[in-house]
């Protein structure tokens, strides 16, 4: 690893004040951000990075997921990757993913600008991070590390129906070569992303320097009652799956907040069938997000979440089913590459601290394969996952001039 | 009203089994009975109806709403009017509304035979009831009494964004013709029915005497809050519009239970936006339904509901807004019909009681045109507005028979 002992690298901050305006126009709604892999707005985003690609001058590539990848092609062995995820969670933001993406691109255009590296650099637009439309969460990194399941094309669906194969072939892929995007000659890999959270924003720090990404563990939480007529019985003698389940949503929160930060509890999803205001509800079923970055925590707050819903169950006269859809274990960052990226910050003038991730990230699972780190920069009002996501420009280019001035200390 | 003293009337059990049997088919599912306001069920259940009234001799007719009317011409002047809905809720069961039909139908097929009434008698399958495809409840008695307002049917939308116009033409219907279907010539209303509550299945009485149908309250309540990354926003900075809304559920709830029978309420529709596992949810919406025989009880209760919610929106940080949807009197039944009705159970050799019913009923729109009544029959274990609603073969005919009993001593 060359420890070149140049100045900071600075991004050209009108070039990507363009790229996180005009990306963030594709799939633009009313409602927010709609951009899931494969759709037609993922598609018009890949074209448009293929385009600002070869301006750059960098060789563009998609591989047999839909992953998008610029190349400044060096003059040794091994490739330093840099990027993030281009699509979106439903009413999403601008900047989630994105500008990752641009903010690499950014950080690759500049660094062409100051020569060939030693370590070839890649920038990449991962084709999926939040399982939006198929639940196939990291479908683009698990693509390169070969982790996909052959019968995952097949086997998965979204709301429509659709599998994964024919969204795939609708967008101009083949689901029978996804194994040709396994990569091999990945060195490193470095992710910009938004904070999504308000620590920096709160404490007026410029930079965040990810040390670990906390395991995620999701469970859909079924509740079966008695469907019932609303006027005809008496309320001592119901089994309403969603009053029961409403109890457990309220006591599991409440004991994610006896807990204290960084432990948190998400119950976002909802079904309640039949869904009619004159019958009592048969049936109730919800999602659980739980997270902290240590395990053994967030394992016991686990323990305690079922010990909850089957005492609820029993007293409200219903039964209860619990299935675990997520287990992620925490990830670690690399503290040399940590040591660059501070090295980094401090030549760029830029504040930092050290902090855990709130959100998952590709990083979590590029991290079990090569040295990986991320850098955060501050979300305002640590607003995310709305369409009211917002990070300023001199902080965009801030974590991009960050981003290109380690990856210059890495590959050249 | 002449006042025979005939033997009671009993209707044929064959022919009665025969149209519950068949009329339970149309629209059935493996999810329970789906028979919506003009879809293809219901335009086959009209048709098998209309087949069925001239099988029996009657004089077969379909107003311009949709409602199906069976008649046998009396020598004199007025109608006396028996019947209730055919459509049903989504999931639904098969004796809901349908027994009134097929029961009233049976009623006047064994009428025909005894000879020709002084007053017209009339059976009625009601176009909707339920509001389960259009927010129009009511809707064929409302225009039999002249109460559809001009706009409804190019107003009202289904989920689907069909109005109701569109719909009535697709099931050959004129809405330009509604006002038509108002009646000037009814002079009683009976309406057989089942309980479902479980008030005669415990008690082990045969025949329930509607005394007063309770006045129903529908509300929306629509909870916002802030939508945040699952993540990245600690629980103490948190804006849950789904953890407020299911706090102000059980605590409504709590409260009613505590006002003892017979108040009710249920919480049964909800939509929680934007409804991933990894956002915090930034708006919860939820129907209250909630019923009581006493005005004043119930509107104290919906006093309650709103301080609950006040109170919970002010504890989450989070806006609540209530919107009234249905806002129903109590309605009354009449005291000489419910006599008649007596008279005619013990003919019938029929046990009996007086009670309040716990649903909404068409007669209770009914009662404020005409002298009305109902008959309730025991609900197996109370089930209704689910597939598991039964009520035994011989408690069907057992009630088409009283109903049968008074219809002639009235008519006759």
């Amino acid at each position: 690893m060359s420890r070149a002992t140049t100045d900071a690298v600075h991004v050209d901050d009108q070039l990507l004040a363009m790229y996180v305006a005009e990306l963030g126009a594709i799939g633009d709604t009313p409602d927010g951000m709609y951009r899931f892999m494969y759709d037609d707005a993922w598609q018009r985003a890949r074209d448009t990075l293929l385009g600002w690609i070869r301006d750059a001058g960098l060789e563009a590539r998609v591989d047999a997921v839909g992953n998008v990848f610029g190349r400044l092609p060096g003059s040794g062995d091994g490739v330093v990757l840099t990027g993030s995820h281009v699509d979106t969670v439903p009413s999403g933001g601008k900047y989630d993913g994105a500008l990752g993406v641009v903010g690499g691109l950014a950080a690759l255009a500049a660094l062409r600008q100051v020569g060939t590296p030693t370590t070839t650099l890649e920038v990449v637009s991962l084709c999926e991070e939040e399982s939006s439309r198929f639940p196939a969460n990291f479908f683009g990194t698990r693509a390169m590390l070969g982790l996909i399941a052959p019968d995952e094309p097949d086997r998965l669906r979204d709301r429509d129906g659709v599998t994964l194969a024919e969204a795939m072939r609708r967008a101009g892929l083949d689901p029978a070569a996804v194994a040709t995007a396994e990569r091999h000659d990945l060195r490193t890999f470095l992710e910009l992303h938004i904070e999504q959270g308000r620590v920096l924003a709160d404490e007026g720090v410029d930079i965040g320097l990810v040390e670990v990404i906390p395991g995620i563990a999701w469970e859909t939480i079924t509740v079966r009652g008695r469907q019932d007529h609303a006027g005809a019985t008496p309320m001592d003698l119901r089994a309403d799956a969603l009053q029961a389940a409403a109890q457990m949503a309220r006591e599991i929160t409440v004991a994610v907040e006896g807990e204290g930060r960084p432990a948190v509890v998400t119950t976002g999803r909802w079904t309640v069938e039949p869904g009619q205001p004159s019958i009592v509800p048969g049936l109730a079923r919800f999602s659980l997000d739980l997270r902290h970055p240590d395990l053994s925590v967030r394992d016991r707050l686990l323990d305690q979440v079922h010990r909850i819903c089957a005492d609820v169950a029993q007293r409200h006269g219903v039964e209860v089913d619990v299935v675990r859809d997520k287990d992620e274990e925490p990830a670690t960052m690399d503290e040399t590459l940590l040591d660059v990226l501070r090295g980094s910050a401090e030549a760029c003038a830029a504040s930092w601290r050290r902090m855990p991730s709130g959100a998952g990230h590709d990083s979590q699972l590029m991290a079990s394969r090569v040295p990986t780190a991320m850098v955060f920069v501050p979300s305002v009002e640590g607003r995310s996952h709305t369409p009211a996501e917002y990070t300023s420009p001199e902080d965009c280019v801030r974590g991009a001039s960050v981003l290109a001035t380690a990856l210059h200390r890495l590959a050249y």
